[in-house]
């Protein structure tokens, strides 16, 4: 398929109807009518136009005067919005700070508590940057340009690298944003990323302080930010390679990828499926998440195991995957002392029983593994700060997709 | 045991008597007197007078004149020594030339044709300098000096690296009366040795040139030659640490080593014994087995086995053993590729079945095993220039001493 057919064909799918719109503000309006009095802004994807179509998340912020400080917002700040919102369907969410969600028409609406402040370096909490993102994207992109972050946007989300949330520690809507912006299209920004070798950095403004991140991007509204901190190294990866086989090869596959299909086991997958018992935030939930699967890579390796791969899958439970070349490892393993000269291998001759002078002039000696199990190995290595229980076996058959797109490891966009 | 009444109980044991001295000198002057009108000399341990009691190995070189050359010695020298010899009982043996061995009384004598040469520098064969070491020696060794150099001897056979042969690669015995010669006393040596830290260097007369080896003696009748360039950082390391064990804790089990006992089998063991089907040269076969055992331990490894440890035995027959943590890998393993930004990252993306973006912005890949049969990897890399046939299996039990010792690991003089 050529490259402009596609991008129109997305463009189609991700362009609201005048409809859609309308039914969104139609939604928006019945809540604002209720926070007369408060600064209220619509902000967000849906007040730059850059949101796609389907995705009816809105935000709202209500302003307070930054001289009732952070604390206010928690607090007063949330209750008042909530008492505004009586009788309407809400929930609470958390990020930063607690935020009210309200469900209009099938529409939700984040209601977020914000300080005032006047200029993007002065915030004090991170939402309190927003209007000054919301002014910055709007005056830089053209209708064409807006067009171009949804293309932008919708080919993130296909590669699976959209959202700044832990999870995903990609691309945020914003930095999608500020990537158009300062390569001028959907196809420039690919190219661009398609020679990229971090680390990168993209001025849009001014420069601000140094950043160690594989992703550079001082915020145009508070250059002492690093708008893409959170991008990982695999994230900036996978959007490389990915452009680099778009621009090669363009396809539909890349914005909407096709299921992994059946998946056969290789080497030995254990599955530990985990259940949160009680509420939590997202956020913190994932960085405890990631944090144990890099303990699980550890552990496993220094008890002997040739690990090929541990990820993730989230659909109807958590599953922590972890791939192995084989799940049997001897009772007993090779360790190395010092070599013969050096004073301490006198204690080493001493304190272990089966001990021998290599060629090397080393000694070594054999000793006995603590643990055998890998699936002990693994619910020793994880570790949340919810109460959370566990169930773990061996993978013989993927029957949904998360577990498939694990096993395939092919990204779905390579053919 | 007090240090000198260990020494004393070996000097009782290893001192020739002037019996077995007596019986040996008739021995040897049947054999002189059929090399009439020949320049018949006694060399070696028993001409320096180091030789250890019961190792009747008598060493009888016959000097031909330089200017009939190296070719000489292995057809006429040989012919003429083997038709003086006509009615005894005699055999041929393979060093750098091949030479006879004649027993008489049950005392074997090793008669060795050799080129007269002016001065140990100008050595053709390796031989030809043995009559400059004897006279070297006789000149720099007392009575007391000659059994501090049979305690030295003993000791080294007691501990596994006395010899220069590829088998053992450890200190000869002219180098044992070399350390002697150098530091003064068998407990001088010791002293020495326990503090050795490789390169080690002992000047006796000159230095000669740069080597490269653990342990550096420039041969005081040729110092373009290390004397012991033989020893290897496994032997030097067994003298340095036996030596510190021994000066702590002297006892007669480093001279006279008690069995190993019974032993556990720890991890899998793998034998391979090997029938070596034709004449050999016992150097020649040992440097092949030497590098066999090198490929096996390497192949192994890069085959996914974690080797504990890989050795030989040889009494009856001989056999090889490897001890693996354990002998099942899987059939697949974890590949790594280059990092996505460079070039060659399209081709591993394509070249690939299953291939990923790892957190470090790595490709990864899985791959088949060629090979999962640590059995096979074994026979394949085995690799020998005589004809031979092998057997291989994996170790339930040790009976003998010389696969007990291996399990033992532990050397024989540690408690």
């Amino acid at each position: 398929m050529e490259v402009q057919k596609v991008l129109e064909e997305v463009l189609r799918r991700v362009k609201p109807s005048d409809g859609e719109r309308e039914r969104i503000r139609v939604a928006v309006n019945e809540v604002t009518s209720r926070l007369k009095g408060l600064e209220a802004e619509i902000h967000g994807s849906f007040a730059k136009d850059t949101w796609l179509s389907g995705d009816t998340d809105v935000d709202l912020f209500v302003f307070f005067p930054k001289a009732l400080g952070k604390e206010y917002l928690s607090k007063e700040g949330l209750r008042e919005i909530l008492g505004r919102l009586e009788g309407m369907e809400t929930r609470l969410a958390y990020a930063e700070h607690p935020y009210v969600i309200v469900r209009v028409d099938g529409i939700e609406i984040d209601v977020v508590p914000a300080l005032r402040v006047e200029s993007g370096d002065q915030a004090i909490t991170a939402v309190d940057r927003t209007p000054f993102h919301t002014e910055y994207v709007r005056e830089k992109l053209s209708d064409e340009g807006r067009d171009q972050v949804r293309l932008l946007k919708r080919f993130l989300k296909g590669i699976g690298v959209y959202g700044a949330e832990i999870k995903v520690l990609g691309f945020s809507g914003y930095v999608s944003e500020l990537l158009v912006i300062g390569y001028g299209s959907f196809l420039e920004v690919l190219r661009s990323a398609s020679d990229w070798k971090p680390p990168v950095k993209l001025v849009l403004e001014r420069e601000g302080k140094e950043f160690e991140s594989p992703l550079i991007i001082p915020d145009p509204v508070d250059p002492r930010r690093n708008a893409a901190a959170a991008v990982s190294l695999k994230s900036l990866a996978t959007l490389s390679l990915a452009s680099r086989y778009f621009l090669d090869r363009p396809s539909l596959d890349f914005f909407y990828p096709p299921p992994p299909g059946e998946q056969e086991v290789v080497g030995e997958v254990l599955v530990t499926q985990i259940k949160i018992e009680e509420p939590f935030v997202e956020d913190v939930l994932w960085g405890q998440l990631r944090k144990s699967v890099e303990r699980i890579r550890t552990s496993l390796a220094s008890s002997g195991f040739n690990v090929i791969d541990v990820g993730w899958c989230q659909d109807n439970d958590l599953k922590i995957l972890v791939q192995l070349e084989t799940s049997s490892v001897g009772d007993h393993y090779l360790g190395q002392g010092p070599p013969f000269y050096l004073r301490q291998s006198m204690g080493f001759l001493s304190s272990n029983e089966r001990v021998w002078i290599g060629e090397d002039g080393r000694l070594y000696t054999i000793r006995r593994r603590k643990e055998t199990d890998p699936n002990r190995i693994v619910a020793h290595s994880l570790s949340l700060k919810y109460k959370y229980s566990i169930t773990q076996y061996q993978l013989k058959e993927a029957k949904d997709d998360c577990v498939r797109a694990f096993l395939r490891k092919r990204p779905l966009w390579l053919k």
